[in-house]
């Protein structure tokens, strides 16, 4: 249409920045990205002044651990899930996480990612952090399943899952969080470009939770209403013990594992539903998310405290009694985001949970609570699993490394 | 599943509540509704205490004009446009429009709706703001086709559109708006479960700007990177000039027209184009948003300035020569939201925006620009409408009123 700009190449744009010693390792990148790059480039972050405020604050990229884990929920997600293309082996990888980090650590940080096409929208992190997970595919095609942490697989099937194959399994999990949806949107587009070379988009599920500054210090509620997130294990100890993985190989320590359910909450009938009938299903109050015994959030629950016709005050089958453990090494850190989708013509709600928790072991914390649960939970009632993927979380990195150095370099 | 509670009616509720004088007039919806009562009536306000935040903030529902117009736009929104079910006549919309702007006045001043069966997300208003407007359907059913204004019907088609029926039309609109997503999510389910009497969903779209306090005072950034919003009409007299009708039947004086388009932009292709190529496209800059002749934002665009070439600086088919209107008596207040759907297999991305445009006349305002930029403006080849559909706003209600009341009653 008009005038032609001397294309700056990827790889010039790249030899600027971190990666100059890995030019020829993001060279797959480079070749398919060439076409599109930016004429000229990016603006300094400098140049755009913003101010210190929630679109200016960062959490960190770098370090022993990844972020996104035991950071506070931001108020946005993208969980992105990809497959591998055949010939994605572990030399590229290699080349594809190098340049996923390399992304990350720029936006996470307020900078423009290398050849950013759009590199204003780079420029308010907002806490944005991006996590990066192994589905069990990932380590064959890095002909490394010897290393695969056993449940690190798909789950046993559950009498209460209806599983969907669009929002299960997945080689590769990108959660992308921060507290602006622009900045969300940006860094998924980036990052579902830069991965073009080596894996196609298997499912993106993108959910909400309270925006920040909306209700400081107060735990979120999801679509039922309830307060969701009170009997998280708490920061210092507690959360370290249940997350991380402690030792093994290299490669995993600091490390944890994720597994993310897509569980639609059923609107329609749970709203028929009387409040006490609500209020037994989980065990707690709608209006302060007490437990039925107590009278405060955070009140220890009695679950052996009778009530005067001699049951448990708490139910025996109300999900907190079922998901309940008190043992922090078998406990699991719930770090959910609901989705709300479009409406049916008649009104019936497409809402739900994208339930992702967190914890060192899925054998020994997640699945016997999420056995308890498929078993025997009232709340089941009302909520469906349609969508199942376990991922390993490898460690972070330092500043002149990428995640997954340890297992795939 | 457990004990039975005493099922308070929503007429019961009713009662209670501002609508006593009018408890036959909710009948239809009571009838309706009454099966999915909540079995204790929801906690009043002050139970839960709201910090002055982000969620406390609230606009005005009551007044002259509605809300969610002139307002400062929220961070979020939700567009949900209905279909009036066979047999809802000008009795049923009364009815309907008293229900829901009841609905709307609680909500908005962080109240839980009547008979809210999730009545703790009712607490934080967040800003919301919900707007009524009526398409070409509902005068029809209302038996008043001799008062719709001529413009509230279908646009004539451009050549540039690609309109899909699935984001088209829609007899009535509500428009709900609010900085917290929990909010609108709420808002959403209250709206649509009132409605279903009497009308069914046609569709929504669900669409985001800045986080609230992420860029405070700065223009929002659409997904091409643009700052976007600039030109509009300043508050004050350019703004009451351009949306308010001024004159005209009771009904419409302090109402207004929305067009609603659904235009999607092409990620792909925009991206492989130089920055030199976009900012011709638009005739501003993409980093400061100054337009090609000047240096700031809010500098003056000079159209006629020649470069060294001859031609015009801020080339003749930008999108700003286009559309640029001086005379705010012709200019239309843009209030657009992003969406970001998901991405397809190959990465290919689903965004653009919901272009929204206030003014007080469409054949005046809207379609002059609307035809020039059909006609020819570079932007067009990144950027496809999608959807179309256009509304009359009804002007705002007193407390003891509702929208719509002076056409409906
Ligand atoms: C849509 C599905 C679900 C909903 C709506 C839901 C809701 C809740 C609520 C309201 C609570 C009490 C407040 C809190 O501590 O956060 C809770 C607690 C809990 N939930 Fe869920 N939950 C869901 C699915 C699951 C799943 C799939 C698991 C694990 C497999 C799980 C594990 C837990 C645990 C471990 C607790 C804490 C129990 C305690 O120690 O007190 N939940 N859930
Ligand atoms: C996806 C589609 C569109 C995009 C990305 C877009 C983008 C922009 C941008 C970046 C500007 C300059 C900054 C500003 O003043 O906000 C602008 C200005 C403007 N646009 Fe659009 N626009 C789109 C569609 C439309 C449509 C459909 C209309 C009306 C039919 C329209 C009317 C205007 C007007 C009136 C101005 C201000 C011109 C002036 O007086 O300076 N735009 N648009």
């Amino acid at each position: 249409m008009t005038s032609s700009d001397r294309p700056v190449s990827r790889r010039r744009l790249l030899t600027g920045g971190a990666l100059a010693a890995g030019g020829t390792v993001v060279g797959a990148a480079a070749v398919a990205a060439s076409t599109r790059d930016a004429a000229r480039p990016a603006p300094a972050p400098e140049q755009v002044p913003v101010a210190a405020t929630v679109g200016a604050a960062t959490e960190p990229f770098h370090g022993v651990r990844q972020s996104g884990i035991v950071t506070e929920p931001q108020a946005h997600a993208a969980f992105v899930a990809f497959t591998l293309r055949p010939g994605t082996d572990r030399a590229a990888l290699g080349r594809m996480l190098r340049l996923l980090s390399d992304d990350a650590a720029r936006l996470t940080q307020g900078r423009p990612a290398l050849a950013d096409t759009e590199p204003e929208l780079g420029l308010l992190p907002a806490r944005l952090t991006v996590t990066f997970g192994f589905g069990p595919g990932l380590f064959t095609a890095a002909g490394l399943d010897e290393r695969r942490p056993p449940s690190v697989a798909e789950l046993p099937a559950f009498p209460i899952d209806r599983l969907q194959p669009r929002w299960s399994g997945g080689d590769l999990l990108v959660q992308i969080c921060a507290d602006d949806p622009i900045t969300v949107a940006h860094t998924q587009r980036v990052l579902v470009k830069d991965s073009r070379p080596f894996a196609t988009v298997r499912w993106v599920q993108q959910g909400f939770r309270r925006a920040a500054g909306a209700e400081p210090g107060r735990t979120q509620r999801n679509l039922f209403g309830q307060l969701d997130g009170t009997a998280n294990p708490k920061p210092g100890a507690p959360v370290e013990t249940a997350v991380w993985i402690p030792d093994g190989p290299d490669w995993l320590r600091h490390g944890s594992t994720l597994v993310v359910r897509r569980i639609s909450m059923d609107l329609e009938t749970w709203d028929l539903l009387g409040r006490t009938d609500r209020e037994f299903s989980v065990g707690r109050r709608l209006d302060s998310g007490a437990p039925l015994t107590g009278t405060a959030e955070h009140d220890e629950p009695d679950f052996a405290a009778l009530g005067p016709d001699g049951l448990t005050v708490i139910p025996d089958f109300s999900h907190l009694t079922r998901a309940h453990v008190s043992d922090d090494r078998f406990r699991i850190l719930r770090r959910p985001y609901n989705y709300d989708g479009v409406p049916a013509a008649d009104g019936t709600a497409d809402s739900g949970l994208i339930f992702a928790a967190y914890q060192a072991d899925v054998e020994k914390q997640f699945l016997p609570i999420q056995r308890r649960l498929a078993e025997r939970d009232l709340l089941n009632e009302w909520t469906t699993p349609i969508g199942s993927a376990v991922f390993a979380i490898p460690p972070g990195c330092p500043e002149d490394g990428w995640v997954g150095q340890q297992l795939l370099d």
